[in-house]
């Protein structure tokens, strides 16, 4: 067996594609197109490629996307200046602050700059009011990458009700809203993390898998329930040749790419459990693409909310 | 094997013993008691005697603790006139909102009165932003039981980092913030609730098992796994007799008790599992005077943050 590929490609694609004329509506509408700000503090290479794509699909979906940058060397105070200016500014309806920020802006910095966001310009879901709203179940922005694995989830027809699914990672960003999210769609839910004692058994219990640890090729076949549904969060550069060849067989063509540039881009979940799972987001090209349709989705609820229009009108 | 009893009234009285020297220091040094205001709406019979043991030990311990009624057909906009009033008012450094409101005063009336408490105030950790602090990790105000369970468990030196730990039932004020607590201190965490399809073999997976969802004796001893710690959190009062004889067998003294009184309180923990777990909180005096302490503990700490003390001396 192999498992189904869960295109998270084509499914963004799609939900790209429908919100470009929607984008257009309100710009037509409202004289302005919904706005992004994406703040980046300092010289982060993968940030850097993160925030590249985001500004594109922005841009290209007809939504003013500008990044607002701040030097390696800002202090916290500078960042929340920048944020306090972008909360007020008229262009903006959506603000995403990069993280991680540099760590010379300090302990607890992210924790202080989630504070200043505006809550109706936090369209990843990091303000505490916002994250208690997502606990409450009531209506919230949600963070990007867990609300793309659930669209992902229910685009495909996958029963979350009554189904054990199992987290692997904790983070503020993908581990515990997406299992708060999966506890309320009636899934009987398990965080695991680095201090679970027995993962694999864990992980084998769960009907849906989903891993965000960032550690490549972690979850082996022997973790996997046959016939479950694995989501795979991590997106790890690897620059390894141990690493390269635990995961690719001699031949494999990622492996002959990998001699080719001294590097590969994978997931969190070893390739052979496409031999157990019934479906299995590729990485790259699987939850990446989605998180950026939603943080899109999100910016034109945040838009449409801010003009006193019904924000999810036309999804 | 019978279950070593997990003594919450005891353990209680040691820390409301703690609080009252604490709590007069703090007049002396005032000149005013720390202050408590519970908001009670209509007429609710369990609800009277939970606030009622509230008031009782808050006084017993040398705060001021004011019962602030409105009547069963209170508006929405009465509770929340209220709730202003009292965020504002410089007697009362902790408020709670007794729940549940009247059906009549209307959906998400809840919700509504969260968002109006002052979070400085919030001494039972609803307000989003409280609610979003837990999430994050941060200082904030936890909800009394889960907190009252932490306690206990710490107070007996359960281990937790590492463990498996099953949470039956997801409410805002138990089920979820407990499993966010207990993930906090690295256990491995599972949340079941109704629509789990095996509960029985989830709850087997446990170290530690808590069970709050309002169901006399749901929880037999084959959901439990043998040496497990087990925190019931059920407050059930039960009136019908092909209960309370599923629960107790012919000749148990509590049975006698219902059968003289008509009526018996009891946990979601069938009395059967003290034959195979390792520990087990008693109905009455386990989780609940523990959660009427914690209500003393966050008070004094909301009154010593109101002027500018260390919020946790002498703990």
């Amino acid at each position: 067996m192999t498992a189904r590929k869960l295109d998270g490609q084509a499914l963004a694609g799609l939900i790209r594609g429908r919100m470009a004329p929607q984008a257009a509506e309100f710009s037509r509408r409202y004289g302005r197109p919904p706005g992004l700000a994406i703040v980046l503090v300092g010289e982060h290479p993968a940030s850097e490629l993160y925030v590249r794509l985001k500004l594109k699909a922005g841009r290209e979906a007809g939504f003013r996307a500008d990044l607002e940058r701040l030097p390696e060397g800002a202090t916290l105070g500078d960042v929340l200046e920048l944020v306090e200016k972008l909360n007020v500014s008229p262009h903006y309806d959506g603000i995403l602050v990069q993280a991680p920020l540099p760590e010379a802006v300090g302990d607890g910095a992210m924790s202080r700059v989630f504070d200043a966001l505006a809550p109706e310009k936090d369209v990843d879901g990091v303000t505490p009011s916002n994250v208690g709203h997502l606990v409450q179940g009531r209506p919230t922005f949600v963070p990007c990458t867990p609300l793309g694995i659930l669209e992902l989830l229910s685009s495909e027809g996958t029963t979350l009700a009554g189904q054990r699914a199992c987290v692997v990672g904790r983070s503020e960003i993908v581990g515990k809203p997406i299992a708060l999210l999966l506890l309320q769609r009636d899934a009987t839910v398990t965080v695991c993390h680095s201090k679970t004692s027995d993962l694999a058994a864990a992980c084998r219990e769960a009907d849906i898998l989903v891993v965000a640890v960032g550690r490549a090729g972690l979850v082996r076949r022997s973790f996997v329930k046959p016939g479950a549904t694995v989501i795979d969060v991590g997106t790890n550069t690897v620059t390894d040749p141990s690493i390269a060849t635990m995961l690719f067989p001699e031949g494999h063509p990622r492996l002959s790419l990998f001699r080719e540039r001294g590097s590969v881009l994978v997931g969190d979940v070893h390739p052979e459990v496409a031999d157990v799972a019934e479906a299995l987001t590729p990485v790259p090209g699987g939850v990446g693409p989605l998180t950026i349709a939603m943080l899109m989705r999100n910016t034109l609820r945040a838009a449409r909310a801010r003009v006193g229009a019904d924000p999810t009108t036309g999804e």
